[in-house]
């Protein structure tokens, strides 16, 4: 029997007396038979719970949720005031085509100069952009259908490769050979839909894709749901003319943040093999890392999106809760998840972001969205809009990172925004994170346990990995008064934030407390447990998906080993455009030099 | 290891194929020793645990919310899109003052005239009105202090009477007598705040009224709350005039139906004292019922203001979820639960939910509240507004009572409102009653738990009836995942309603399937549990507490043991005016003759 823990009512909490506290995980790292015994145990009868309360014991779970008085009501889900509209944007039609969304987007972003990339080869390394292969489509440089064989030729290389890189985990070459054609006659005709015709994605294996099944890289998911069109986005990006190269790789059903996964393989980071993209979109973020795609689909339910973003380079975006509709994924029912894009550059971003958003009617009846909104960055200098804006840091917090290396490039990127263009920088204090972890962990696990339950039941359970299997016993063991008091945890956290943001206008941190681990060959056949790691990777995703807040993951550097170094920026509700700008300005002065990386680059460069 | 069902996307069930099927409880009736037994067998580890299983496993509870595949998205609480206004409504401001809400309301009343009442004692019982008080008043005839006196020498007698019939938990004569003066200074100086001031009325002792404390009907629920001011809602009706006579007795928690009550004793229904009022509200409508104040307020989470108000013959009235602020309640995380007024009239319900009403700023973000609105029974003839209701009626749900006495006068008072004013009935379908029954047993129950887990953990659990401590048991069995998966059950429920409500106006039942319950004298001492009678007691209250539609208790009539029968009226979200008018036309074509209740109205009516 505990001893009861009274918190303050939130109003009244004393913020100059908040600590900040390290994040102690106390669990064990395990691998190979060890991990499998491990799993046994935990889902033993008697001995399992006892070995899971023993846990949440250790990461004082029950104490917080069982034993403490939470003074405020639960919040369900993100819940906002009506936020004020941000400056300098261009409003996006929600319910207008997004051909037309595409086009507004492609008003949004400076000149664009075919010369810039095309005219010089001995320019330091850079991605192909969108507007690259559509001048090049244009200009009749290339045709989808060239570049189509090129994507091709690299998978089935990959495919005979040691170590095999699993990037995709549905593809079929005819299925993209006949989008190419479709896309190369519009061209010839003379008519591509939009800027986005002939671009190449790849969508997260969690989001349907038509023809492609969805199983969320498990063995078994297509067997119970069958994939009759586009979820909702991926239909959104269809209709501006994308091809689709199949379904990425994932950390399995998204319940990891490495990317591990020994169904299919564990997809290797383009920028050092050895080592995990991060997850769980991980197939996403590896193959527009590696140049393979322009651009991807994933869902970030606990920094799915920003983690393998950050650890592979590239960007990525997780929107506003409400701001895409969920239909046609696999986890529409949360309430922490988003599906957002993937690319290698914030414009790219950019486009894509306003092909695929729009909320469902349904979010819209129970929540008041802003309308969507792109930054003008044509017609002036960015910059000038940046002036007044106030960046909130939470210094200890932003430097409690595995290796300083880290906190540095991320401080170093804010000293610019600082130095040449005024930004305020403003210390903030966010209290209960430990809270907030605690919330989350509650909310995405019931959340997703009562989707799998009745397949769990069936017997499909035995049938997933091992690391999904421990969460699956950590998420059974949340009883309904648990999910209820993370509810409560949800108010009070909102408040804080929302109390900052009064005074600053964006949230920076490292996106990633550590640069890509590596891969134990241990763990590749059958997983890991590794809660230092997982510790690391989500230590500063958290915030967004709990609150709904939007975030992006902006590359600012590499570590002395040359591995990727990611910043976060956190907006305000509805704040997207906000963060894309300044996004859009950290690229400018820390991005321009990339790291070019692994090998498929070259086969598709040679085209 | 169950069998998977998966049920059918709710826009493609097809009605014409559903079965009302009879509700099967399957669980004992225990009283006294028996009982108690039973509630350490449930509440010992192993054994207990497997018992609850048992239980649920005959009810189909973890069926349906573990091995079930519910495809739609959960709906944490109701959400409805934006509602049309009711023809000939009065609108309200929700942040003007009470007092002004309080005299548009009386503005919405029929011409009053005293000599109806005053004149003629040789009428056929009434209760006195809140009006007849106030004619009083103002007249002369008679003080808030007269009538304190009164009130305060019944209790007292009430309080050596056998069998002891415990009205109220928290009682302070001299408060009383306090509150009263200051009326009467008012009175005589001219200067009555409303019409509602030197209206008595009390409180139920899970929402806050100063300076008594909230117990819930507990032994102990004030030594871990401190009361520092009246409840929201409280607080408008004292800014109106009105007098509190402290607080009412419950079940305890609002945890059951029937008002059985160990801690403080059982209140006897004031028609039949050998019998339940019905709960968890009991202690406010036997105090409406047996004449001793004007109104009262009660929390309805789960039928707990209408069940009490169709047993004891007065009229009950649940708002819609989130029309009434819940600041200062017990119960004020819940996303079932409401605030509602007591009285013996329509037209005193009317009064104080005019001044009671007023949702909180915070849910006027998360939800559209349209304008509360009261309907105009004044300038016309309010019959003819009703020429064009449509009232839904699920035929063999509607006659699956105990006894048929109760569905004849409900089919009655429905067959009058054809004839005399039009109606039109329309025969409806509802399916997933079962569902609906396990979503909100969930919902409730967590809710519930998750406020009271610390002090459980802390010890003080066992303090609790043993009729709590097995709801608690039972609760504490829930996962987080059932609680998601009742959210989706909600979501298919709000939708079948919804489309319910395309078609009528108002949808009918009887309140209760059956009448007032006997005591058994062996529950007096350490309750009962008896499932068959909580059966026929929330059969048809449920649907507005999971979905949070209004609804109001009317009475219609008596069996022929002269207990009260009452009508239950559903109307649309913030429908509260539609269902207040049709109310009144009912209360007009049955609720003429009234039954006069017990003793005290005798000592009342001496004055």
């Amino acid at each position: 029997m505990g001893k009861k823990r009274v918190m303050v009512p939130v109003g009244q909490v004393d913020l100059s007396t908040v600590k900040y506290e390290h994040e102690l995980i106390q669990a064990p790292h395990l691998t190979g038979f060890v991990f499998r015994l491990f799993v046994r145990i935990v889902e033993a009868p008697l001995i399992g719970p006892f070995v899971i309360s023993l846990m949440k014991k250790q990461n004082k779970i029950d104490e917080l949720l069982r034993n403490t008085v939470i003074p405020e009501e639960p919040m369900f889900k993100p819940e906002y005031p009506p936020q004020e509209m941000e400056p300098s944007v261009i409003i996006l039609e929600e319910d207008g085509r997004p051909e037309d969304r595409v086009e507004s987007a492609l008003n949004c972003l400076p000149h664009y100069d075919p010369a810039s990339y095309w005219g010089n080869s001995s320019t330091p390394f850079r991605y192909w952009k969108i507007r690259d292969y559509a001048a090049a489509y244009r200009s009749g440089k290339v045709t989808p259908s060239t570049v189509a064989e090129h994507i091709i030729s690299v998978i089935e290389e990959i495919s005979n490769k040691k170590p095999w890189d699993p990037l995709l985990v549905s593809f079929d070459a005819e299925e993209i050979r006949k989008q190419a054609a479709a896309s190369t006659q519009r061209f010839e005709a003379g008519n591509p839909i939009s800027i986005l015709d002939g671009i190449f994605m790849a969508i997260k294996d969690d989001i349907d894709c038509y023809p492609h099944p969805s199983k969320g890289a498990t063995t078994w998911m297509h067997e119970v749901r069958t994939v009759k069109k586009d979820a909702v986005s991926v239909s959104r990006l269809r209709s501006c003319g994308v091809i689709f190269i199949g379904k990425a790789n994932m950390h399995e059903l998204g319940m990891g943040t490495t990317g591990n996964n020994p169904n299919y393989g564990t997809t290797r980071n383009p920028h050092a093999p050895e080592r995990y993209t991060g997850g769980s979109s991980s197939g996403p973020a590896a193959i527009v890392a590696s140049g393979l795609c322009s651009a991807a689909l994933g869902t970030d339910g606990g920094g799915s999106v920003r983690i393998p973003s950050s650890l592979c380079g590239v960007v990525g975006l997780k929107t506003t809760y409400g701001r895409t509709d969920m239909e046609g994924s696999l986890c529409d029912s949360g309430t922490v998840e988003i599906i957002g894009p993937i690319a290698s550059t914030v414009e790219d971003v950019m486009l894509v972001y306003a092909a695929m958003l729009g909320s469902s009617p349904e979010n819209r009846i129970s929540m008041r969205p802003s309308p969507p909104c792109l930054p003008n960055l044509s017609s002036y200098d960015a910059s000038n809009a940046l002036g007044s804006l106030r960046l909130g840091k939470y210094t200890p917090w932003f430097n409690d990172v595995h290796s300083t290396e880290v906190s540095d490039k991320c401080e170093d990127a804010l000293n610019l925004l600082s130095k040449y263009h005024g930004c305020e920088m403003i210390e903030i204090v966010i209290p209960e994170l430990h809270e907030m972890r605690t919330a989350h962990l509650v909310s995405i696990g019931s959340e997703c346990l009562s989707s799998l339950n009745p397949d769990c039941e069936d017997g499909k359970g035995k049938r997933l990995t091992y690391d999904t299997r421990v969460s699956m016993a950590l998420f059974r063991s949340f009883t309904a008064g648990d999910y209820v008091a993370a509810q409560c945890l949800r108010r009070r956290l909102m408040y804080y934030h929302m109390e900052i943001f009064k005074k600053v206008d964006v949230i920076v941190t490292p996106t990633t407390g550590m640069t890509a681990p590596k891969i134990p060959p241990s763990a590749l056949k059958s997983g890991e447990t590794d809660m230092q790691v997982t510790g690391y990777l989500m230590r500063f995703v958290i915030n967004a998906n709990l609150l709904g807040f939007p975030a992006i993951s902006v590359p600012v550097g590499y570590d002395k080993e040359g591995l990727p170094i990611g910043l976060q920026l956190i907006g305000r509700p509805w704040g997207e455009a906000t963060i894309l700008r300044l996004a859009s300005v950290v690229e400018k002065l820390c991005g321009e030099s990339k790291k070019k990386p692994g090998s498929y680059y070259d086969v598709l460069r040679a085209n």
